[in-house]
């Protein structure tokens, strides 16, 4: 069965990588599986078409046969789940990166997005200063835990798996904010998942696509 | 095997269930399984003995033989695949229930979570009421889009399943908010899960422990 999954016609990162159809495309490639793509332009995104694969209107979706799946960390779970690679054989390994995969989606992104964000969209605004510095106060905060955590080791709980697949693309929006400068076991960590082959082919991927998209 | 969580020993929203240990109380209480809690003082959160079970120094951890697992979304996540009730048994319905499950914490979560936050944190800020407005309409956007999913449906996806637990759990945060008034269906919806026995026992617990704590 053909794996259809949607990104955005021209994302609004310009091909870093930073969309989420990244880490699902990251995902499959680790499990080895071939996959399509159907771009997505901004008002298609709230069409009653997209809608009903996606209720939010975001992007990435995920079809395969009569399955179809929405959030990424849902489609990443789902693939590591019936592929190798991407989850420990032994239950309570599995669980521990399971716990990793919600630890960077609900603990460790938000504050990162949030801070992407406000730089975009706040930067007029009257807070913009003191909202930045309560967001790096946040973010610091999660960086100390997960840097502590790590220590020298390679990934977040033995082999790599999907826990660290979704934690270095949640810090990866950070690779160009100063901030990082005080971490740098964990811009080592970032690295280790960018040289990645798997991660190297979904991005190529992904930067295609946006400079079609500049070009045409 | 005895299954121990673990929860604020003085819970900072006086009882009214919105720690995250609710959500695992509440699993564990569909799922018919017995646990035992053990409370954490908030300077304990800090110290390395809880570190090792929980890197972010938060509430709550799961423990069951040798298994320690953290984030909420996990812990609810491995009780429900090892016991009935919280997920479909088709293998399609499962990923679908799993997809709001991620969709309740890290794309409908966030911005609700900030609100609380706001209103506690940025309360005498000259800006204080433009944020809540700029919060205000990231919510909007989230409940519009999950009501409108809905519809005159009871729950997400057919049955209810982990998937409700979660958004139920995480739009209970709304419930003293004025903007909860638009969305009669979404009200109804949070209704039916806190009318769940299960979701009544959880309820029942977690304020015991706080009323023991303001007897004390």
């Amino acid at each position: 069965m053909t794996i259809t999954i949607t990104a955005f016609e021209r994302s609004p990162d310009r091909g870093r990588g930073l969309a989420r159809d990244m880490r699902v495309r990251w995902a499959l490639e680790e499990a080895g599986q071939h996959y399509e793509v159907r771009l997505v332009s901004f008002e298609a995104l709230k069409q009653p078409a997209h809608l009903a694969l996606q209720p939010f209107g975001q992007i990435p979706t995920f079809e395969e046969g009569d399955l179809t799946l929405f959030e990424s960390g849902a489609i990443v779970l789902h693939i590591a789940e019936r592929h190798g690679g991407l989850l420990p054989r032994d239950a309570n390994g599995r669980a521990r990166a399971i716990a990793w995969m919600f630890a960077a989606l609900n603990t460790v992104e938000p504050p990162i997005f949030d801070h992407s964000l406000a730089r975009i969209l706040e930067r007029d605004e009257p807070w913009y200063e003191h909202r930045l510095q309560s967001l790096e106060k946040s973010i610091r905060k999660r960086l100390d835990s997960l840097s502590r955590h790590l220590g020298d080791a390679d990934w977040l709980d033995g082999a790599f798996s999907a826990g660290d697949l979704l934690m270095v693309s949640v810090l990866l929006r950070l690779k160009s904010a100063k901030i990082f400068d005080d971490y740098p076991s964990l811009a080592a960590y970032v690295a280790r998942g960018e040289a990645r082959p798997a991660y190297q082919r979904a991005f190529a991927a992904q930067l295609a696509v946006f400079q079609a998209a500049s070009a045409g």
